[in-house]
């Protein structure tokens, strides 16, 4: 087992050897140099270069993917996960991306802070190779603990502290936002109202932030509160019906969300969309499939962001050393479209 | 760090020292002997008898709970875990007992047969203390291949095979359908269906065995065969009522069938229960709650399995090498009970 210090193709066993540290240390800066000191790291790299290493990406992918498993984390508590079919739809994308790279899904969720410290020391321990993590809200600790716990990590939703320097895949929540209400207002609608997401969460920050992109001046009594689930879109619907008599238009943050809204006009034999029109966000399928009448919706490609972050972290995972430092830059915002249906 | 072969509490290394095998095979026979050959055994045996050692529980705890991870395997494809109520409430009861231990629950599930090897690979990895395996199937080879993996498990559901020497909790299916069909034969029913569930899973195979002693000489044709599934409820009530015109009542493997069922007599316009009595089995809130009429249903308590699988695998767990020759026999059989409500 000598191995050529100049033979055609060098190893990390030269490089080492030449850098006058263990092979150890030398995997370690080739992968990112994450626990090594400066120094070291300096003439590792000086023997990389004098040597022209080329790091085996085969060898490497056998290193950074000896687990076969990838956590998905979904910063939710179960009931939500089970109840909302955003997740379903978001882990199917993954479940069949991830089963293509042979890699093993092992799910996890978030019950309370409580979970927190449990989950980081989970992906700390060494079990999986990656993590996907979802629905993260920015008032918990979780996002850093994750990062922290040193485990190559794509965020689903742009992460809200601007400190972490982490891969996401996210969609275009405020272009999206805007094509609706834009929208709502070439129908001639006036007073257009709308039912926000919970505010520690971007995609609903964004939403907001498109839905007064273009009504500059909304009176802020015409946002209201939801939390994503179908039952507070039915209750802020409420709210807003009693504040506004003349409301003939909301856009709500998530179909769910719309489809309450929408069974309270009903109840309230408010006409949809004659009297009041009624925009969504996400086109989830299972959710549009039964509103009456059917939901006009921002679309989002919820299954396909899921595979677009499987491959991101597959290719941090097999091409480790040189995705490192590249990884903040390596995120995706994928486009929306608005779905035209009867609602709106 | 040397050891007293006669101190007040010997040690493992004693052990290991008197008879003339190293720590580990000491360790392993210790915890149940897997992997080591009989005349090892034997003699770690009678070394352990001679020095009085008593195994250390809490160090114990510290190998078998190492990594704070427990697995939950549901062998169905995500579609039906996220769909069917069940499975939420199965994980409700389990994720709250293992938070309790402080142990991280691992979600995985099955698209299918090509994921078994995976699946098998991951618990073989030594990335979690333990595992809960649910809803099983009796054609395939996932079963067999969670025993062979090594990691301590507590099935869901008795297995199918006989030969699987392996602590499983389930309800009283059969006496929970002999109570069924005996409430709906003493509301005086004469012409009593069967909408049966899958075949190859045990509960299925017990209601239809629990109907039967009920009904010995029932015509062949009045058992219909469903998948668990509201749609596959719906189809077979069609059938039965197409096949028998002088149907008056149905048990159904399920709530989720019963619901289906519910729909097609509606659709139909029987009346339940004037024309058509039916009753289901679970008493799963999430469907009993939606219902028109309420439906008459066998309860069994999910949750609680749930809780009593994990702590189980936990006594498992903590005090691993005695319970071991005594976990087959550690199965729990809960008791069903018949709630009446107006369908029947």
């Amino acid at each position: 087992m000598t191995e050529q210090i100049t033979g055609p193709r060098p190893t990390l066993e030269a490089v080492a050897a030449r850098a006058g540290v263990s092979r150890a240390t030398a995997s370690r800066v080739v992968n990112g140099g994450a626990g090594v000191r400066a120094p070291l790291v300096e003439k590792v790299r000086r023997a990389v270069e004098e040597l022209g290493y080329v790091p085996n990406h085969a060898a490497r992918t056998l290193v950074t993917r000896r687990n076969g498993a990838v956590a998905v984390i979904i910063a939710e508590p179960e009931f939500r996960i089970f109840s909302d079919p955003f997740f379903e739809q978001q882990v199917r994308g993954i479940s069949r991306e991830l089963t293509a790279h042979d890699a093993q899904l092992v799910l996890l969720w978030v019950e309370g802070p409580g979970d927190h410290e449990r989950i980081a020391r989970y992906l700390g321990g060494g079990h999986v190779d990656g993590a996907l993590a979802f629905s993260l809200h920015s008032d918990d600790r979780l996002s850093a603990l994750i990062v922290r716990s040193g485990v190559p990590t794509v965020f689903g939703g742009r992460p809200a502290g601007s400190d972490l320097a982490v891969p996401f895949v996210d969609c275009d929540n405020r272009g999206g936002a805007r094509e609706a209400v834009r929208h709502l207002v070439s129908l001639g609608r006036k007073r257009i109202a709308h039912i926000a997401g919970p505010r520690d969460q971007t995609s609903a920050l964004d939403r907001i932030a498109g839905y007064h992109d273009v009504l500059v001046d909304a009176d802020p009594a015409l946002l209201c509160q939801g939390d994503f689930t179908r039952e507070s879109g039915a209750r802020a619907m409420a709210q807003l019906l009693d504040r506004w008599p003349d409301l003939d238009a909301v856009f709500a943050s998530n179909d769910l969300m719309a489809a309450g809204a929408l069974s309270t006009l009903r109840e309230r034999g408010v006409r949809v969309p004659e009297d009041v029109a009624v925009v969504g966000f996400d086109d989830m399928e299972s959710v549009v499939r039964d509103t009456a009448p059917a939901l006009t919706t921002v679309r989002q490609d919820i299954e396909g962001m899921g595979r677009i972050m499987v491959k991101l972290l597959m290719r941090r995972l097999d091409g480790a050393g040189e995705a490192e430092s590249a990884s903040a830059s390596a995120s995706v915002i994928t486009q929306t479209s608005l779905v035209r249906r009867a609602s709106a």
